[in-house]
C-alpha cells in the first residue's frame, strides 16, 4: 500500500476542496492507497498532531464549499523559520524536521497546492530528496506555465458582480465609483472583470498610469453627458513617475502603502482635480471567498487526479497544468522563474482599448 | 386627462425602478394619465428640462435593474437651498419655484418616493398645497408605520453572501473577520444578515457594545478550539461609555468618525487585547446596488400601484406601507416623527443570544 | 436534564436546517437541554436506530446548507399506516408505537417541523397525551395563521430567476415561454414571482382561466409588436369550466393528471389557436432546494429558538408563526383548518392586473 | 467611411449582446465606421426594415443581459428557403436577394454571429462574393477550432446551480435525481457540471451507456448506505445497442425522440430495475438564459474585437476564435467540417472516472 501527503499553502482560493478531493478521490477509489491531510500548510509538518488520514467521508460535500479543508496558514518557511530568540526574532532552517515528519508518517510522494512562495519551498524539498509534485494555486492567475489557474474564475465573478452592483449606484447618483480588486504584480482580475463589467478605466501595475489621462477620460464623459464613471484598478496599479515598474512583492509592498491603497489615491486626485463626487469600494477578502465556479470546481478536480497520475510515472518536481483544454504538466522552477504579467500589447489589452477603455497611458 | 409626477429622492435603493413601473403602467394602461418623471429627487423641480414624460417603452425591462432611471441626487432641501453668495455659502426658501414647475407642468398629483428627509420636505410642500403622496424607502428599514421597506430584502442577501464569503476564508486562515454593513442608526442589517450568516458576534447602534466583551467572546471561541471569528457591525455601532445612544444624524456622524469607522476601531481593539489576525471589509455601496430580489420588485411594484390609489381617493399626506402581507397607508407624519430601531428586548435580539451569538452587551 | 426531540416531516424546504440549529444551539447552549434528532419524519420513530443525539458539533456549517440534515421521508401516517398483508396493502394505527419510542427515548417534548400533513398528525399525537409545538413548513406559504413561512422566499427567488432566463430567450426567438411552478391550491409563488419576473400572464388555482382569454391576451401584445410573452402558471391551476375550485388534495391531483401538466395544457391550447411557438419549463424540484436566502435563515432559526420558549411555558399544541415582525405564536388546530389561499380580490391580485397583467378573468 | 453589417444566428447563447457591443464600440469610436444591425439572424436580408445602423446609445447597458438585441431567428436557410406553393412547402434559393440587400445597404463587410448552421450559410455566401468573418456561437461548446465558446460557461453556471440544487433535495427524500441538460451531439455540459455538481453516473452522446451498469451503480451506492443518487444526462446521451453513435442531427432527433427523452428514460429504467423514487428535471432553455458571466461577456467583447481586425486585413473566411489565453483566427471551413467532440479517452473524462462517477460504460 502506497501512502501519499497533500498540503495547501498560502492564501484562500476557491476551488482548494476540489483538489483535495480528487485526490483522496482517485488515490482510495481507484488506487487504494492512503491520503495524510496536513492542516496549515508546511506548518502541518512540524506537528505530528496536525497530520490525519483524510477518508471519503472527509472529502463529502465539500466541493461546492470554498476555502480549504486543510487550513492554509504557512506562516513559515522551513528553510527561514521565525523562532524568538533572546526578545528578538531569528530565522533558522528547521527543513530537517519537515523532511523527518514525512518520514515517520511513511509519505512516499507529496502534493503542494500553492503559489509562488509555497512552490519554491516545494523546490528546496525536493532537492533535499522529497518527492513532490504540486499543484497551482494563484487567486491572481500570475503563475507561469499553465493557461489559467483555479480560484481565478471564481473571484472574477465576484468582481463582476460589484461592478454590476456599482453600476446603479454610480448612474443614480452621478458619481465616480472606484474599485480596488486584487493584482499585486498582475492586473488580470481588474483587466478581465474590468471589461465585463463595463468599466470606464482601468488601472494594473503592468500599464504605470498617468492621473491626468484618467481625470481627462472622466471629464470627457461627463462631457457627453455620461454623468457617472467607473474604475477599476489592481492593488499594485501605481502611477507612472520616477518608478520602475515592480517585480518584487517588497517593492509593491512599498509602493502600495506610500499611495495609501490605489483606491484612495485615485479617488483624493479625481476630487482635486474635478471637483466630483468618487466612492471608493475595496473588494478584498471577499474575492478569496465563496461557492467555487463550475470551471474552478471541474479544474480543481481535474488537477488533482492529474497529480496522482504524475506520482504514478515518478514525475516529481512537476506542476500539473492547463493549456488549452487539455490537463498537462511542467517543470516546477519553469512555472516560478517569473510571474506571468498582462502584456500591455497583447490582444487583451487592445481589446479594452478599442472598447473605448482608458488605461491610462 | 390626468397628469401626475413622481421622483425619487435621496440614496439608492433596489425597487425604485419598480416602483416607477408599476406608477407609470398603472397610471397609463390603467387610468389613462400623464405620469412627469423628474429627475434628481426635488433639484429637477428646479430646472424644466429634467421633467420628462414617462411613457411604457420608458419603462420596459428596469424591473431586474438596481439605481432609479430619474436618478436621486438631491443635493437641496428647497426650503433651504444652498446657494453660493459672495463666496459664502447660504441657505434660501426656493420652495415657491418648485410649487411653480409644479403647476406649470400641470401635475395635479406628486408621487414622493423617498426616506426620512424627503419625507420631511414632502410635509412641507403638502403644507403649502402641493397634492403628495409617498413611498417609503429605506435601504436600512428604519422607517415607522410599515412592517419593511424595498431594498432591504436585497440589501440583506449582499451582506449575507459577503458573510458566506468570509467565512471560508475565516475558517481557513484562523482569523477575525470584521464586515461593516449599512446602518447608521438601526442595526436591522446588521442583525438579520448577522444571524442569518452565522456570525458570532454583532454590533448595532441600539446597544451600545462593551469592546472586553467582544474580546472575550473571540478568545473563548479560540479556547474551544474554534480558531476564526466572524462579527457583522453596523456602522453605526458604537462602544459603551459616556456616550448616550445617539438619533441625530450629527452626532452619529461625528461618532464614526471619531471612531474612524466602526470596522477599523474594533479591528484594533481585537489586535491589542488578542494577538489575533484581523481583517475588516467595508461593504458600503454594494449593498445599495444589484438587482433586486423577488420580494422589493414585488413590494415596489405594489407600493406604485397603491400610490395611485391613494391619489384616486384623495388621501394626500398618506403614505403607501406594508401591514403584515397587505398594503394599506399611514399618514406621512407618523412615519417620519421617530425612527423604527431593534427592540433591545425583542425576539430577533433574544433569538440572536439564545443562538449563542454576542451583541456586546 | 430535559430531554426534547424534533422532526422534519414532508416535502423539502430551504430553512429547515435553521431551525434544527436554533433548536440545538437555543437548548444546548442556553438551557442545558439534550435533543434528539429523529430521522425522516414521524416515520423515524418506529425505528429507535433512527433517533439520535444532536450535538453542537452536528449543526455546524448547515445554515447555509438547502434540505434537512435530518431527512424528511414520512411514508406514512402513523394512526393509518401502510403495511403488505396478503400481498394487498392494508392501512393499520401504529401510534401506540410512535409513543411508545418517545417514552424510551426519555423525551419529554417533540417539535414537529412540517406542513399540513405532519401537523394534522401532531394534533392527533397530541390528543393521546404527547406534548408537541409545532413550527410551520410549506414552500408554498399555504398555511394558516403566520404572515408567511420559511423556504417560500427562496423558492421565489429561484422562480424569479428562471423568469429573468426565459425572458431573453423569449425576446430574442419571439416565443411565448411557459413557467410551470409550484402550487398545487395557492397560486403565491406563481403570483408574486409573476409579478416580480414580468410576467405577461399569470394562471393560479384560486382564479380558473378562461384559455381564450389568455390567447387574445397574447395575441395583443403581438399587435402592439410585442413579438414574445411570459406565462407563469402555479402546478394547480385550471381552466374554467364545470370543475369547482378544487380544494382537496386528491381533485387536484385529478385535475393536474386530466391536464397532462397545466404548462403542456396551455402551450397545446395557444399553438392551437395562435400559431406562435411555444416552450415550457417545468420548475419542479429546483424550487425546494438551494441555499436558503437571508430572510428564510433568519425565520428558520427565529422559528427554533421561540419553539423552545413555547416548550418551556408549557404551551403545547401551539404553532410559533410571523405576524407582522414578530414571531408569536398560534394553536395548531387553527392553522390546520384550512388552506391560506390567495385573495382574488386582494391588493396583490389586483396590482398584478393594474400593472397589465392577464389572470384569465 | 466604411459601412460593415453584423448579423446573429441560431440559437440564444450568453454573450452575444458582448460581441454586438465590441463590433460597434470598437467600429464606431475606434474606426469611424458604421454598423448595421441585421435583425433575426439571415431572414433581415430580406427585409430591409429589419436593417438599421447601431449607434452607441444602442450597445448601452447590454452587457450584463442575457439574449440578443437583434434578435436570432434564422428561420431559412436563404440557398434553401421554405415557401407555401399551392398548399405545399417547397424550397428556393433565394440567396441572391440576401446578396442584393447587403449591397444596397452598402455593406462592405458582414460578421456573421452563429453556429454550424449559420456558419455553413456563411460559407456559401462567401462563395457568392460576400466578405464575412465569423463569430462562433455554440452553448455546447462543439464548435472545432476554438478551445471554447461564449455562451457555454454560463450555462455550466446554470446547470451546476441546478445540481447543487437537486442535491439538497435527493439528500433529504433519498431519490434518484436526473437533470437532462443540453448536448445533443456533445456532451461538454453534462460532463463538466457533472464532474463540478458531484454527480454520480454522467451520460454523454460520445459514450454510448448500459443501464445496466447504471443501475448497479445506483445500487452499489445504496448498499454503501448512501440513499440518492445524482445523475447528469446530455439531451443526445442513449443507450448502447444496435445504434451507432450518431453525428447527424437528424439521427440525434430520432434518437431523443424513440427514448421520450432520456431523462424519462433513465427514470424509468431505474424504477423498473430498482424501485427507488426517481425525479427528472428538464433544464431547457434556461440554459441559454441569464446574465452572461465574467469569462463569457470578455470573450464575447474580444472575439467582436477581433472579427473587426479582420475585416481589416481583409481576412475574409476567418471565423476569430481562442487558443489558450489567446485569439486568434481559423478558416471557417475548418470550423464546420466536423463537431469538437468529448474524447472518450481524453483526460476529462478519464478524471470524471477517477472521481468514481460512473458514465455507463
Amino acid at each position: 500500500m502506497k501512502r501519499i501527503g497533500i498540503l495547501t499553502g498560502g492564501g484562500d482560493c476557491p476551488g482548494l476542496n476540489a483538489v483535495i478531493r480528487g485526490v483522496v478521490k482517485g488515490a482510495v477509489i481507484q488506487r487504494g492507497w492512503e491520503v495524510i491531510g496536513i492542516e496549515d500548510g508546511f506548518d502541518g509538518l512540524l506537528d505530528r498532531g496536525k497530520c490525519r488520514l483524510l477518508t471519503l467521508d472527509d472529502v463529502r460535500g465539500i466541493l461546492p464549499r470554498g476555502g480549504t479543508i486543510l487550513g492554509s496558514t504557512n506562516r513559515g518557511n522551513p528553510f527561514s523559520f521565525p523562532i524568538e530568540k533572546d526578545g528578538k526574532t531569528v530565522f533558522i532552517d528547521i527543513s530537517d524536521q519537515v523532511v523527518g515528519t514525512l518520514k515517520e508518517l511513511g509519505v512516499e510522494a507529496l502534493v503542494v497546492v500553492g503559489g509562488d512562495g509555497s512552490l519554491k519551498i516545494a523546490q528546496e524539498l525536493i532537492r533535499k530528496g522529497v518527492p513532490i509534485v504540486a499543484v497551482p494555486k494563484t487567486i491572481d492567475n500570475d503563475l507561469m506555465e499553465t493557461d489559467v489557474t483555479f480560484g481565478y474564475n471564481t473571484a472574477l465573478e465576484t468582481a463582476t458582480d460589484a461592478l454590476d452592483k456599482l453600476h446603479s449606484t454610480a448612474e443614480s447618483h452621478h458619481r465616480v465609483m472606484i474599485l480596488e480588486v486584487m493584482g499585486r504584480y498582475a492586473g488580470w482580475i481588474a483587466l478581465e472583470s474590468g471589461i465585463a463589467g463595463g468599466a470606464d478605466v482601468i488601472l494594473i501595475p503592468e500599464i504605470p498610469f498617468e492621473i491626468k489621462r484618467i481625470c481627462r477620460a472622466v471629464d470627457d464623459r461627463r462631457r457627453r453627458g455620461r454623468r457617472f464613471s467607473i474604475i477599476v484598478a489592481a492593488e499594485g496599479a501605481f502611477p507612472r513617475g520616477g518608478e520602475r515598474v515592480v517585480r518584487k512583492k517588497a517593492e509593491a509592498a512599498h509602493q502600495i502603502e506610500r499611495l495609501g491603497g490605489i483606491g484612495e489615491y485615485v479617488a483624493r486626485e479625481i476630487g482635486t482635480c474635478l471637483d466630483m463626487d468618487t466612492r471608493v469600494t475595496v473588494l478584498g477578502h471577499l474575492q478569496r471567498g465563496g461557492s467555487p465556479t463550475t470551471f474552478d470546481r471541474c479544474l480543481g478536480s481535474r488537477f488533482g487526479i492529474k497529480a496522482l497520475e504524475l506520482i504514478e510515472k515518478g514525475a516529481f518536481g512537476q506542476m500539473v497544468c492547463l493549456k488549452g483544454r487539455d490537463i498537462r504538466s511542467a517543470p516546477i522552477e519553469k512555472a516560478v522563474r517569473k510571474l506571468k504579467l498582462v502584456n500591455p500589447g497583447g490582444d487583451m489589452v487592445r481589446a479594452a482599448e478599442e472598447l473605448g477603455i482608458m488605461l491610462g497611458r
